[in-house]
């Protein structure tokens, strides 16, 4: 047991723990959700006080023994370490300051045992005056939460990249897997899986885009600004060589904000960045849907493809096998949805200088690039690369559909196309079987302009067969 | 180590644990949050397999020697153990299956133990036969949300009801102290702090009123509807019986849906539940954002209110302390309308005979209950029981305002009233002053006219020195 | 042209219109949404103000001739006259102060018209004198949102109650056609269309009596409150007699809330009453997808029901028809969505002894309203009455379906039954043929054991027929 | 009256509409609104009309004459003609069908007349053969609607550029101006007006960029994909021509989407732009709470600016002013914020090769643009263009302020300066005083030091005067 102490009296600690006092209060006054910071975050706490301690170093107002003590208490965190001493909840009041101070005091009494100090010796190295040292938690905190989603978003665009290159694999596996388009659900015109899957490819692929152009607007982090983003206290040499260390520490290029006082107090950026997780979430929804329309069945529905079974659907009926997978990444997509918009709920609810609601901001942004990225990775690893096409039954629907007669309208004009439509309604008989049965097209041309390569590219189907003037209008 | 199969093949478990086959291949597919099912929602799973159990032993369907040991395991899950054995991520796809066969699976191996068998003996007991038995993930989940729903919504409606007290004794240790209201963050006309703490009183009782007319409508569960709501396979006595069963295990009065298809594919009901959930948030944190207004200062603000000092809240201001818990209840607020975008998403994707987005809806609503519970808790006892009132401050300020003028009207006049504001204004003299220095009304009248009792009750204010005729319209 | 002037100046308008000075500004001040305000909302201004003004003729402070001139000129408006003189925007700042004013100033205008004066003679008739007597911006808007939305809410109740009608007897009408439920869009077991008609009927219901409950909040009223709630100049008679008046105009009991200074300040019963609305779209939007999915095809899809043909669908494939209706359904559904997210914000946003955002809840639950109401109607006409069956589809799906093996469970045993289910995927062969050739179950019992009236009711099908101890397991 | 029929029956219609059958039933089956469709998307409409008759007399495919007609009869809708002929509500099932029918039927039948024809007389020019030549629903709604969009943000990007200008100039009048900085609403440190207009400045300029980057992914448009986006029926050459056409008719550079099936089915683009809006909104309303905070008062906030009055406030207090247009920003920012919600879900409701719900994503999207366009003007011109600074007020809160402090501790020790503001809070004597009574640090250094040029930039307030050694660990 130890007792420490701030303004507002003592308090007892129990002498394992490398926290301290602050981190003691907040931990009673925010149990709340029960969850504890992210691991990025807690790394990115740690590079930012590395970062500031080399700064304070280089511009000579950190004595070097503290500073080296602290840059090593640091590095353990960053390799993973003393994680467990970051107890303060991820919902709090205060802007930050007690994740801020959790950090300080875990990384002031790891130096102090470095230095062959007992844990709270504060008078030799101090939370706020050493490692906490020109910084705020109004620079720090915005600071780590850009650092850590920079790193975690890098991890989701690789598994979008991942996931939109599996897609363009199956739809070169599906190029020639001819199948109905459906509009409204409805019956339209044939399309081939293939271009399906390509166009799930270059929707999950502009996601990743989006991701990356997102976290671009991060790089430029507020160091420096302490309290109100004036910068008081803060020497501009110090702010020069934080950020430098910054950059050099993550691999990341980040740079100091044109204005701090904006930088500070603004944090539309976050809800810019987690809106493009959104839009990313709303694509992959639909391409969730999408997969689990064209997997329904086995008997009654599309059954166009095969989903790889992950686990038994059912206790009560043999056999079922559901797609869990996309029904997983829905479920993920509203989530990310709602993530959103509490963190536009908290960009709105600043005030003055600062956004004291960072804390929920950063909860749902980690938590929302969290479980996008594991969801993106379990619909490639889990679902994507192993779907199978039901190639037989595209076949047959394209075959018994009504809508291929509009690939015939430019060579039998739309009059003649309207009453063989009609007639197959009427008689469920085949579109094919009732041109070829009139004599209307040779049946070596109605092979051509009903091919996949021919009816599912831009242009007449069997243009080459066309009569003059028999162009019609469409 | 032992093996277990489904018809996907066979897979290794480590042989302590008591989960099996299912629940592994859920943990595999599902690595997507990071956050186990809820303790209530544990519970209540087991309450259920209790009562299917009970009632299925009752229709003589259940050997009575499983149906024992598999009585006696949900026990031991109700009382609190074998909660590490539920690992499966509360995202998941299946619409739960993988949350009822990770009940089935650690209660059957629990129940074989107890009979003296060893784990895995699936066919002395079957998670799928035995446990299961007459149930579907299809009634089973949507019964154990609702079950769980409600004792942890009895709690919430606790602290609610609570913190409405607060609020109320607040009301009354405040009844006499006049400030100035304010529209528009305008100065208007004077009100007591009392009264404003009555308005918070009375919208937190309205919340925890709000809370218990939704919750009411969840006693209606669908146990015995198994795959679709039709009850294909289940008797009619055995859905009588295990619903009186829920019912007793609960000390709550379940009731059988009329409409078990209905009960089966809809999830208004949780929406609904979660709206409310939404709706007290929006009162809360409109109150927390009131009490951090009449906070502010000390020295640049309103400062009619001193909330207690619960921790330092700045590293680089001496003395700085912020209004930390109102602001994690403004967080915690946010979060619960995100959560409810979530689950409006979820509800709405619902197809026919199932809403397989299930899992998504119990984690939000869930998580909204817990963390709503602990802020109102938090803010009873951290910040409203202490709150002090700057009544010094408050008089000053109406002293100071013109507003007051308006309690003058009715005596003399909108035409002197408005001179009296202008000269006011722009003298900075207080209004009380000037009247006086004109002689319009006598000194003790002003006092009377001007005080609490009667500028803050519907009425003329002084209403007995009124002149006849002299009754302004206003 | 006339000049009019307020406490910023003066301002010409032309000689005809009744609005005034004050409403002229706001029209300046706020052209934002080019929509104007609610029909009804008028209306209920006008009764507000009827009523304020008997009112005010009761307690003696209202001049006979004057009021009675306001009285007729409200009804006018309530009759429907002089809408076109309400031209302030939907949307504007002040708390609705420009709509109370502009209400208060074609009233006064009109009724120096009918007392044979000049429009703005506001020395005999005045706009906020005598028409706003005992009366603010802050009773007014608040009361006049609750009288306009009970209004518009019958309405909508009637609509949903008649659409729930409707598909009570769709239900009827299909009870004999068994098709195969689904679920997560896969095949399970049999259900009939009737009751999936019942389902949705039930989903409607209950949309209509959440609508209702919710509605019953509204009808505690703030007349009274003026300013801040603390009812300052407003002499209880007058408050009694006002709410009298207004329960007798709109034929709606209406009552005094029980805290004036709480029902001025907080507006979260119609947050709450627009997630009423929110929920009952939810309900709405997925019955609308279930249509959607079922009416699929007409050779591609699931081809169930046939929607009626309500106008051509495509203008490229002869013949298209599309789900138009239910397709608004669901667009409607969003937007009640979209506009109950706007209406928590704003409700959030109130600060003390107002909600100054009131203008855009009103905005928002109106335009919910009438979408609402006029989606549930045309839904009603133009698609669910005429929905037709495709019964032989229907039976020909349940017929090629495994699911229905399920309904054999108790009689064959669940072993034989995987063999039949694994059968009948591989051979593609009906699992009553082959049932049937392997002489399991008697012909004739097997019809009555896989009949509709069997397969859908709680219990086994075919019990009759069970041998002893085959009762199976599921 | 003249009759048309369409495959659905015949129907009548005034002789002197433009519109026609089709037109027709989507009015009679969509009632919804009551909200037509934006006069820009009426315009853009024409536009792709005429861009497709042009490319299709390129192609040879239109008949000279016929194609003429057409052009002038879209140039006289985009010149502001007819408009009151687009009749068709602006939420309709179909996917957009009834809109693109809409003005199918009115440029058919202008160009009718032009050609001394009479109205209806499809078979010389039809709607759909000649108007929609090569054109389908579904690829002229989403270019539509991109054309509109750029159009209108375009607009608002000006009106934004225009906020932040006038923000920077607000920023440099006030660039002395002295002020508290408050975190929490608390007391912090010092910051000049001048800054936080320039914080506010540098949010706005964000917001045009975001917009601006937003509207650059709406250029790839899909003219050619026809039905499902593999282009059946529409030639190459076509299509380079269309979009060719398009960019020279709006004076903006489009390029033909990559992949056209993807851009048909996929609107992620559009919920993107949605979300650019949106968080532009939240940087609105948090600047907008602001301004309302800093004008408070006048007597009991913290009257740091005044905004220029609009209308007056109340009707019952004499001379109050309220800050109406902040409050209206306020609004329109939640409901662009509840219009992105509506987006989000229509988004997320594709399927397959078409977005049906794309008539509700236009509608908010049109919606959003148009009212933050106007009440970004509205706030610019009526509002920012005129705040005026309450220096006075500004400095003694400074001075009165204990936060000042911080800037004396490099200069005095920490330990000093916690003294000095306990004694300050104590005595409610300004810091300055004490500081000279007690000759800590000489008058005119003092001054330096506390002046704005030193305490509100980066560094050392009163470096130059530092005593060596004295450099205080903040």
């Amino acid at each position: 047991m130890r007792i420490e102490h701030d303004f507002l009296g003592e308090i007892e600690l129990p002498s394992e723990v490398y926290y301290g006092v602050q981190t003691k209060r907040a931990v009673e006054n925010f149990p709340i959700t029960g969850h504890k910071l992210d691991k990025e975050f807690i790394v990115a706490l740690a590079i930012v006080k590395k970062a500031a301690a080399k700064a304070n170093m280089t511009t000579g107002r950190m004595p070097t023994n503290i500073g080296a003590a602290i840059v090593q208490a640091c590095a353990e965190i960053i390799s993973g370490k003393w994680h467990d001493q970051f107890v303060v909840d991820a919902i709090q009041g205060g802007a930050g300051t007690s994740m801020n101070m959790n950090a300080n005091e875990v990384i002031a009494n790891r130096a102090l045992e470095i230095l062959g100090h007992n844990k709270g010796e504060y008078n030799i190295v101090s939370p706020n005056n050493h490692v906490n040292m020109a910084q705020s938690t109004n620079d720090v905190i915005p600071t780590s939460i850009r650092i850590a989603t920079i790193k975690k978003a890098n991890r989701l665009i690789q598994e979008l990249t991942m996931l939109s290159d599996s897609l363009t694999r199956k739809s070169e596996e599906f190029s020639d897997i001819l199948k109905m388009g459906r509009t409204h659900l409805q019956d339209a015109v044939p399309i081939t899986l293939g271009q399906e899957f390509a166009a799930y490819s270059a929707g999950v692929k502009r996601a990743a885009k989006r991701v990356q152009r997102a976290m671009q607007n991060l790089s430029a982090i507020n160091m420096g600004a302490t309290a109100v983003g004036t910068g008081l206290n803060a020497e501009p040499e110090y702010i020069e060589e934080v950020v430098r260390q910054i950059s050099w520490l993550t691999d990341e290029t980040f740079i100091s904000a044109t204005n701090l006082v904006d930088a500070t107090q603004n944090t539309d950026e976050l809800a810019e960045f987690s809106s493009a997780l959104k839009v990313s979430a709303l694509s992959l929804s639909k391409m969730a849907n999408d997969l689990r329309l064209m997997a329904s069945g086995p008997k009654c529905g599309f059954n166009e493809i095969i989903l790889p079974a992950m686990q038994p659907g059912s206790s009560i009926m043999p056999g079922k096998v559901n797609p869990v997978i996309p029904e997983m990444v829905n479920q993920v997509a509203f989530q990310v949805i709602g993530n959103d918009q509490a963190i536009s709920l908290a960009v709105e609810a600043g005030q003055f200088e600062l956004n004291v609601m960072e804390p929920v901001i950063a909860y749902n942004l980690f938590n929302s690039l969290t479980i996008l990225t594991n969801a993106v990775n379990i619909l490639n690893h889990r679902c994507v690369m192993n779907i199978g096409a039901n190639d037989i039954r595209c076949q047959q629907l394209v075959n018994d559909s009504i809508g291929i007669v509009t690939a015939l309208l430019p060579h039998i004009g739309y009059e003649e196309a309207s009453l063989i439509a009609k007639e197959a309604i009427n008689t469920s008989r085949p579109v094919k079987e009732i041109v070829k049965a009139k004599g209307l097209i040779p049946a070596e041309q109605l092979e051509v302009i009903l091919s996949p390569g021919e009816m599912t590219k831009p242009g007449i189907a069997g243009k080459k067969y066309l009569n003059n003037d028999k162009l019609d209008i469409a």
